[in-house]
């Protein structure tokens, strides 16, 4: 029986690869719907291929732009209401979420109390209402399954093993492009700069993320959430060739790691096949290849975004839901070379001072909060 | 409820570890037989500590007088009877098998006929035997739980993974104290420098074959019995640091590792405590000090004995009977200063060009066969 799947971006960069790994498996999985933000020409090309049942350009414009020239059976929606059609979709097994930023939290939710499994790849659904998000889950008694490569990375670890043994998960980071830079040079670093991955092809937000390691804060978050353990037991360590993904330590102080080459598509097709494993497209690693694997601790100096993760997941509540929603807005700035590297933690700094922590309960709390803090730093820049 | 332990070989290097892990475990682990070859003095040591129902003393004189010198309960056997008894005893539910070489054979097939899980520490067992001892394993469904560090890597690496989805074994091996001598000096070399082995304290044969890496063709035979995987699919890869005890890849490319500081007792008290796994005394790795772990293609050149193991598997039938009957020999012959270095080798080969391959049946023609082999490397070196 094929696997019916939703894709929440398509035509981003984990979108195309997760197409990739299905079209490398026909008699596996199957498409059923595609969503994206606007990018309609590339979506046209996916609905001739996949044929989906149903499709969602977010931009209402750009969807009735698409619904002229499309002559298929596909079915065309927009906006929020669309993507929670298709979340929930009764054609749908898994929906694989792989928008950028914190507009995946409603359809995450809408497909969880579906009880469709999640395939996660928007991070900061749990970053912003982890705590919701997998009581939902726990809930309905859908999985939700990590497509980091990290989280993917420790998920499949833990695979076999009681998550009561688990004392301690290593995160691995690349260090990201600045790793060996100055101070100095980071301050004045451009996007262009900061695109730049040494070792993944990514989207350009994760990019920003990884240059800041926010994205290893982000993923400390996460992780916390998708693992149920406490900060404390959550380490970063620099991994500058990212062959080691991540890795667990048991509470006999053994460690298991997994390893691969760096292809998301590993982590996309096992999110999809599990609790399978299929043969695919993706190369080996080689240790013939691999002279030397090497760690060393973050720097917080010179990277204190990952510090201000830590303070928000401290602080708890409503605080990471700040932290984000003040990133997804400042990194966009920085993209549009509207404000230097470091304003990113200044003002992600200067939002979290601004904000007393809520004990938040419901999904419209946090995103009146999303709204407040977008709005903020706005009116700080501008 | 405890877990009854019975330790072969509890004055080696093994049995006393294992030893320190029941002792820091009194609330579940309990001995109740040891055995040595003729170590009495640390025996009676053991004795007055740990309390066993019963102990071997393989050698009958030593039996004798450490029987006039004990005065408690604990019944004192020898011989390979005694073995045999212990192997079996109601009272066992777990049989630690840590002797060296072939004579841990019989022992362990009489502890698997009468249902005891088997800790394998005795990797000659599974070499010369495998096919066999695997066999009566499943057909008594008894868990065979490796010891050895490499193969505690691999079954901790696929808990909870499909066997069937296995698609390669890589064995670490350190390089052992010659990696970095030439040929030229390694020919030279006396048991002493082979003793100082960088990472591990093990007993004096283990000591040798690693020299050698016939102790990596040991475990790349055992490994294909213990996991039921074809030759082509285990791969040894040098990992000097021996901070990664051994990988699986999965079908799908993906690499689980396990990784620890290089001490014995966690591989030991998996073991024991398996499926569970307990806190204990095993220092934690950190990767704060851990700044590389590098990797390289072991030499064949330097190192044929790891050729040769390959050999006699491909050979199959009673190959690896005479491979392992002739290494146990000249293992001994080398540790009296009688023979270099090289001629391990050199008679390991002779000895299997003079072997016609026979597909055994029973544990006693192997017996046979190992015999011979033993008188034949006798026959030739004096």
């Amino acid at each position: 029986m094929h696997k019916r799947i939703c894709i929440m971006g398509s035509t981003g960069s984990i979108g195309r690869q997760t197409i990739e790994v299905i079209k490398e498996h026909p008699e596996k999985f199957q498409v059923t719907s595609l969503a994206v933000m606007k990018s309609i020409d590339e979506l046209e090309e996916q609905i001739h291929i996949l044929k989906p049942k149903k499709v969602v350009v977010f931009d209402k414009e750009k969807a009735e732009i698409l619904a002229k020239r499309i002559t298929t059976k596909t079915k065309i929606l927009w906006g929020m209401d669309g993507l929670l059609e298709i979340a929930a979709d009764d054609d749908t097994d898994i929906v694989l979420t792989s928008v950028v930023g914190s507009i995946g939290l409603l359809p995450t939710l809408k497909a969880i109390e579906a009880g469709k499994d999640i395939a996660l790849a928007n991070k900061e659904t749990l970053v912003v209402a982890g705590d919701l998000v997998m009581k939902a889950a726990a809930k309905m008694g859908v999985r939700i399954i990590p497509v980091d490569s990290e989280h993917s990375a420790i998920f499949q670890a833990l695979n076999g093993e009681q998550t009561s043994h688990l004392s301690k998960i290593i995160l691995t980071a690349s260090g990201g492009p600045f790793k060996d830079w100055t101070k100095d040079a980071i301050r004045h670093a451009t996007a262009k700069d900061a695109l730049k991955h040494p070792n993944w092809s990514m989207g350009k937000k994760i990019s920003i993320d990884s240059a800041t390691l926010m994205n290893k804060g982000l993923e400390v978050i996460e992780a916390r959430w998708l693992f149920g353990v406490d900060l404390d037991k959550i380490e970063v360590v620099v991994h500058p060739q990212s062959i080691i993904h991540s890795m667990i330590e048991l509470r006999d102080h053994s460690i298991i790691a997994q390893l691969g080459v760096p292809d998301m598509k590993l982590p996309i097709q096992y999110a999809l096949s599990y609790p399978d494993r299929i043969r695919g497209n993706i190369p080996r690693l080689d240790f013939k290849e691999v002279t030397s694997l090497t760690f060393m601790e973050p720097d917080l100096e010179r990277f204190p975004c990952l510090s201000l993760a830590y303070e928000a997941l401290v602080a708890g509540g409503t605080m990471p839901c700040v932290l984000n929603g003040a990133n997804e807005v400042l990194v966009s700035y920085y993209l549009n070379g509207e404000i230097g590297f470091y304003d990113i933690p200044k003002y992600i700094e200067k939002a979290m001072s601004a904000h007393r922590v809520l004990e938040y309960k419901t999904v419209e709390e946090l995103l009146e909060i999303d709204q407040w803090v977008r709005r903020w730093i706005q009116s700080q820049i501008k």
